[in-house]
């Protein structure tokens, strides 16, 4: 069972991690990450129960969320706290009212993370994407179309951020993610791993609907405006979603759920 | 040309309809929205430059602007403010710096608008879509993918909502777009027009991946969360997107972008 507490002092110790959590969001961590919500704690508990550190929540809440407690190792600390108190805690009002602090999985280095894959793989290589609305976007349809591993270049923020997670409904908590060093080549990453590097452009004359997946895909997706390095691009296959004049680009989570719609469900 | 003009108070009544925005964001502007941002004022005068009213802009940016004043029609305001001006109007700061008030286009009753479509014809159908970034994102994809036309339920929040004209990147500006009254029969709507209706639902054992679009076909998508009304479900075709286990639902922004896509480029 996990071990639960009613806390009444804001200043209580044992809540710390939950404490001004906007200003933390900022700094930073050091390998914990806040996760809100009803769902997006579901999912964390069901995906990830060993990397829950501790929850936070009103107890308003507690009989809804009974299935989840039951997912919960044993000693998981579980603080109920009224709303106010939680609001004094967090340092603004947090109208969902259930908050969970995790452990950051371990560092694995990309080579790794791909040698370890399947036969037949798709991966999402994430090049410069800054927003986290994106990259939250981008990982709920990694999740819901079963990527196996997204890489993440020296760019990309992180998927660990509390908004990112919220946008990828938890999904940023379980899909195995590697990030690239800075310079890291990986288009040679990806080719000793037997990976097809697929280069979305709007300027590619090969069409998307027209691709055959090959059995390990490596989807290549830039930041809007910027989009990939030319040197990258060079050493892909570029592959184009054709637009209505004027309009020259998808946002990239749109386009991420394009991609991989066709890629899982395309007749090879 | 249009007509210039340098203003350097905040309450000079010619630029009373960008005064406060945010509060008149939401009571509305009767007949009137607000634009923002480079982008999305480019697109606007491209695609409807006899709705632009008025422009207020800093003059930093008049010369990067120089082309959209071309498309602009005689004697149409554009108002030049600082910075420090323009955020006194507008009450808050405009990083943007560019803010266009424009005239809704004139209500078109849905019947007669899909009367209007040509033979081969895509519509959407937006049910209870109440989130303007996603009814912003719903648009864009539109727009990239040359929809016809876009019906909203009774339930759906205004696509000319300054957040989701932003979203848009200005394709709510441009998208042909009919309201339906409260409890409108949009089956028979469409029946009557001869478009076959595609209703989204993660319920359904046809999926889309194999449908071959008609040459009429309206694509129905829900809020998330309670999704389609059942009365319209049963009189439609229901289509799928099948997805990993424990992930039931996409946003729908991307699911109409993964849907688009499917119907401009499969194999008919």
């Amino acid at each position: 069972m996990p071990q639960f507490r009613v806390v009444t002092d804001p200043d209580d110790p044992a809540v710390a991690p939950f404490r001004a959590i906007k200003e933390r969001d900022l700094v930073g961590r050091e390998g914990l990450f806040i996760a809100e919500g009803e769902t997006v704690l579901r999912a964390f508990v069901r995906d990830a129960p060993e990397r829950v550190v501790s929850l936070l929540i009103d107890p308003k809440r507690r009989d809804k969320l009974a299935d989840i407690f039951e997912g919960l190792p044993d000693e998981t600390p579980v603080h109920f706290a009224d709303q106010a108190v939680v609001d004094a805690i967090a340092g603004f009002h947090l109208h969902r009212g259930v908050l969970a602090v995790g452990r950051k999985p371990s560092p694995i280095a990309a080579r790794d993370l791909l040698a370890g894959l399947p036969e037949r793989a798709i991966v999402l290589v994430l090049c410069g994407i800054a927003n986290h609305d994106n990259m939250g976007g981008v990982y709920r349809n990694a999740a819901a179309f079963g990527v196996d591993a997204v890489l993440l270049d020296a760019d990309c923020c992180d998927p660990l951020y509390r908004k990112a997670i919220r946008v990828s409904v938890g999904a940023a908590l379980s899909v195995p993610t590697a990030r690239l060093a800075r310079g890291e080549d990986i288009a040679a990453l990806l080719a000793a791993a037997g990976f097809e590097g697929l280069a979305l452009s709007p300027a590619a004359s090969e069409i998307l609907a027209r691709v055959k997946p090959s059995p390990r895909a490596a989807v290549l997706l830039g930041a809007e405006g910027p989009g990939l390095a030319p040197d990258l691009m060079a050493r892909a296959r570029a592959v184009g979603i054709p637009m209505a004049k004027g309009f020259d680009s998808l946002n990239v989570a749109t386009t991420s759920g394009i991609v991989l719609h066709h890629l899982r469900f395309a007749e090879a």
